[in-house]
């Protein structure tokens, strides 16, 4: 008998037909022997209501009450999700962050699971109880509700699977796997069987938007295998037939895996950066104190008048308020100007066996060259090639790549 | 300065706007010179969209998830009337009932205080923060979210202006006081400024629908004085003008204070019940278990052999349940026949007076007989005198007792 930890994302709980159809995939895997704990994210749309009421009572950003506000989302799943499962004669009860303790550090909106106590869920599992937990929040040490994000509910998925030290953690979503790029812009991508840790990665924090880059981290340091399959189209009853992200891959050898991208990016240059040691962290530490996401960071080689320009990215709703940051810093950070461009997207390769292979980069800037796709910045990793392009050759880009990897159907 | 709890029920937190609006009345009592503590219901409407998602997902009542479910409502209005008041300079946080903790028994869906830690609270509160409550909630020993029944805000408020030795409850509302009648059925009727314990109590439990009856006799046996009023109608500024119910009372030496009704009741008769020790139990026991509220219970004298006639009320709702739960204890309660009525209502006089005048229950006897509006079980207690009647004739005779024991403006 294996311990199974299934989470059902938003699309998958979004009203009480599909809680009960989650409800029956959950009847599925009792029925093949194994022992369930459920971790569910808020209905569809119930997250963006609750914060468009914060935003309506209050013109200030209040972390504590927001997160406080927004965990009732899940709460309210985890208590239908029990209820359906009761109603198909399925013991079940439902657990709120407060109540396993899932405790976090304060870092409100953005919190980190600090530990799990799972003494008294595992008391209710082993009385044959489907636990039913509600993602994405947690509690601090004083008991003020915190939540861990923005696909959050992952998070806490794996991180409960790990606590419990679950066999495998299912991931159901609105989609049947990982494909080696967006099927929406590529017609004849296909699905990967498996992927490792490191891959799944980079295409999640690379925009997959598959799962949150935080619960694949989380996973690979512990070795906890996740699934990521479809609520919708693996019918009940068939086998299991999602993309399974581990450890040890079996992938063909393939350079590359998969493409894929991030769009809503904003760029921003700062000129003429004294090149001196503390000049980095002058610029991030207010961002990161602003809560601001970071992501590409190039930094050219300093002139001879020790100058250097150094260019990064935010997400394009960050922009005004990077600026505002960067602006306030100024006499710490001396650039001589700052120059912005919006609606950029970065678009990259990933493969672990880009590693052992020179000729990637320069067949990936020549196809997009042949398209007439000019990259703004480029930046690699040991298993990506990124580069950063306007964001309207996007699609052009990516399907272009894909032809070109011989990553099709 | 006083301690003021002020508590705003479902329609005066109905949408952001009206949170704004009772934010500012908070404002008004702290500009007053008052320290505040706020109890919020759950905006208009949601519990209901809460309870109809729980009947979706199971067609059983599962109480302990029910109420894990319904509480979020309270937690989300606390939250952004924290808010609220954010937005307008005043220091607040949201305190869920698992966080103050409020501890109840384990009967859920009705559940009873237990006690409330109020450290924690206190410790806010003299800090200068303004603690927005979540009402209607609580948490068993076990950590189980428990609520406290319809209108259980009240209480909640009530609760904790004792717990906390406030000066006052202030329990804002969709009217502006109590009436010697329903305002909606008796064009002429008239506030009072102020009612005792005593009579509120029996205005409550009769359908008046201002105050729920718990709180009413948790003001009582601590002796808190409660004022009813409204969100709307006292404009901010304004001297309180609501109805204060308190211990002592300057009444006018009026006989009856007021009249009341409560509808959507159902008449249950069982004939022929032995008249031995034990029956009364062997019928009420199992409909209390069964959380089903009994109203009225009259008993008539028995007959020579030794049989009695047993006729109670239940809510109209309750009345299939409750026939249920006595067939199934037919062969304990042994009754010849049962009968029942649907679509019945009560309508009650209510004064201290009446405690010392004995022409009272025939005036009012006389008054329907004159309406043609027969009397199908009388009832008295020392400050009341309830008839059940048909429920169509409810208005009209609500109308004629006001006018008959002189009530009008």
């Amino acid at each position: 008998m294996s311990l199974i930890v299934m989470k059902f994302g938003g699309t998958s709980v979004r009203d009480i037909e599909r809680i009960q159809a989650a409800a029956l995939k959950i009847e599925q895997e009792i029925k093949r022997g194994n022992k369930v704990v459920v971790v569910v994210s808020a209905m569809a749309g119930v997250t963006d209501t609750l914060i468009s009421y914060c935003k309506s009572a209050c013109l200030q950003y209040d972390e504590q009450e927001y997160d406080a506000v927004i965990a009732t989302g899940e709460q309210v799943t985890s208590g239908l999700m029990a209820l359906a499962l009761k109603n198909i004669g399925i013991k079940a009860r439902s657990w709120h962050g407060w109540q396993i303790k899932l405790v976090t550090d304060t870092a409100h909106s953005k919190a980190r699971i600090l530990r799990i106590e799972t003494d008294e869920l595992l008391k209710s599992i082993q009385g044959g109880t489907v636990a039913v937990i509600a993602g994405f929040q947690g509690i601090t040490e004083k008991g003020r509700v915190t939540t861990l994000g923005r696909g959050g509910s992952d998070t806490s998925a794996v991180a409960i699977a790990i606590a419990l030290k679950a066999d495998r953690c299912d991931i159901y979503t609105d989609v049947d796997g990982v494909y080696t790029a967006d099927p929406r812009i590529v017609k004849n991508s296909s699905k990967m069987h498996q992927i490792s840790y490191e891959e799944m990665l980079e295409l999640a924090s690379l925009g997959a938007k598959v799962l949150q880059v935080r619960s694949v981290e989380m996973a690979m340091k512990y070795n906890m295998p996740v699934q990521v399959l479809s609520t919708f189209e693996n019918a009940i009853g068939s086998d299991l037939m999602g993309t399974l992200v581990v450890k040890e891959t079996n992938m063909e050898s393939k350079v590359v895996t998969g493409i894929t991208y991030t769009r809503d990016a904003a760029k921003i240059t700062l000129i003429g950066v004294p090149d001196k040691i503390g000049i980095a962290a002058a610029i991030f530490t207010p961002l990161a104190a602003a809560n601001i996401n970071v992501d590409m960071i190039i930094q050219t080689a300093a002139t001879p008048q020790g100058r250097t320009d150094l260019t990064f990215t935010v997400g394009k709703q960050d922009l005004e308020r990077a600026v505002k940051v960067i602006e306030e810093n100024a006499d710490k950070i001396q650039y001589t100007e700052i120059t912005c461009l919006k609606d950029v997207s970065k678009v990259s390769l990933i493969g672990i066996g880009m590693r052992s292979n020179q000729g990637v980069a320069a067949s990936m800037f020549r196809t997009l060259a042949e398209k007439g796709i000019n990259i703004i910045v480029i930046e690699t990793s040991e298993i990506t090639i990124s580069v950063l392009i306007k964001d309207e050759y996007t699609e052009l880009a990516v399907r272009a790549l894909h032809a070109a990897y011989g990553l099709e159907n």
